[in-house]
């Protein structure tokens, strides 16, 4: 598929095809896309685990209460695969305070943003990119922050990573509902896009 | 241009052809891409301030300390076009406080990660992937955070906005030397990819 189609036509998808399972080698080529992000210093401070037939389980169950399931859950968890995005902040310390970088100190003050979670959106986007070239369907959601705790424990991760979110992945719905009731626009481009300076649209 | 073939050519380039301009029509379809990437909520809560020509003057004085230049800065500041890229917490702690969300109190805590900085990444890594695209090298760095301040105040950016980065675009150098005189080895995808939980290595 060409770059611009896979990125135009992208959507977030949010019920799943139960019954269809995702090939093992279609997943390979997906999770093999998101260490080719880009990332500070090439720090590679990310972690993707990927949960298939029964692993799933463990997640959903620390990641939710217990109760009955709301339609975004019943949509959602219809999915065969989740990837859980994870990122190592510390890797991005140790690999500034090397020789041929300025902050022995490992301090987080230095950092004018969360590269750790910034390369891990990165490298998620690039798998996203990845179920579109391949004909699934894919959604990117957090983890409700009271249950970041429940999750790491679930499935062993260590508690000094970041979850930034979680891929669901499979072959979409035929009939997708949105996520919200709620339409929001698209913002135009020359709202988001200024030149040479913040305020000036761009034409 | 496949996605396959953008995402595992891509490369960060750190000299350009300062010679050759970026026609407009070429910059306006990589800029475009950038929204096309997914937001919590469709927050959007990102900028992108485009400055060309005599344009990335006030940012390159802003963003460094008038000494002479080093072999980055001398690299980098060859790049004919710099895209900075914001990123806009208040649009997704306003957007979530809207009715069909669910945290009217816009407090920051209830956030699993910073998604107007991981959205705003993903927004750059989609320019980032249309410059290979267009055949263009692209490089994505950050702002010394000493010198965020400054960098706002030349470029009219509201203070309360990150700047996540800044992309560098032009046409390569053709022989592109590394930034590091540190090789530092891709981590293998057994050890990036985890299968059912953290540790279980990747088949």
């Amino acid at each position: 598929m060409q770059l611009r189609d896979a990125i135009t036509t992208r959507r977030m998808v949010r019920r799943f095809d139960a019954e269809r399972e995702v090939a093992g080698e279609v997943l390979q080529r997906i999770v093999e896309l998101g260490p080719r992000a880009p990332s500070a210093g090439f720090s590679q401070g990310w972690d993707f685990v990927v949960l298939r037939g029964t692993e799933r389980d463990a997640f959903w169950a620390a990641s939710t209460d217990g109760g009955a399931p709301d339609a975004w859950l019943r949509g959602v968890s219809s999915a065969p695969v989740l990837i859980v995005c994870c990122s190592d902040r510390g890797a991005y310390l140790d690999r500034y305070a090397e020789p041929d970088k300025p902050w022995p100190d490992r301090s987080e003050s230095h950092w004018p943003a969360p590269y750790w979670d910034v390369d891990t959106g990165m490298a998620a986007m690039l798998m996203l990119l990845g179920a579109v070239d391949e004909g699934l369907g894919a959604l990117f959601f957090g983890v409700p922050v009271e249950r970041l705790t429940a999750v790491r424990e679930a499935l062993a991760i260590p508690q000094d990573r970041g979850v930034v979110g979680v891929i669901a992945l499979g072959y979409a719905e035929s009939v997708a509902p949105s996520g919200s009731t709620r339409k929001v626009r698209r913002r135009p481009l020359s709202e988001v896009v200024h030149a040479g300076r913040f305020g000036d649209p761009w034409h």
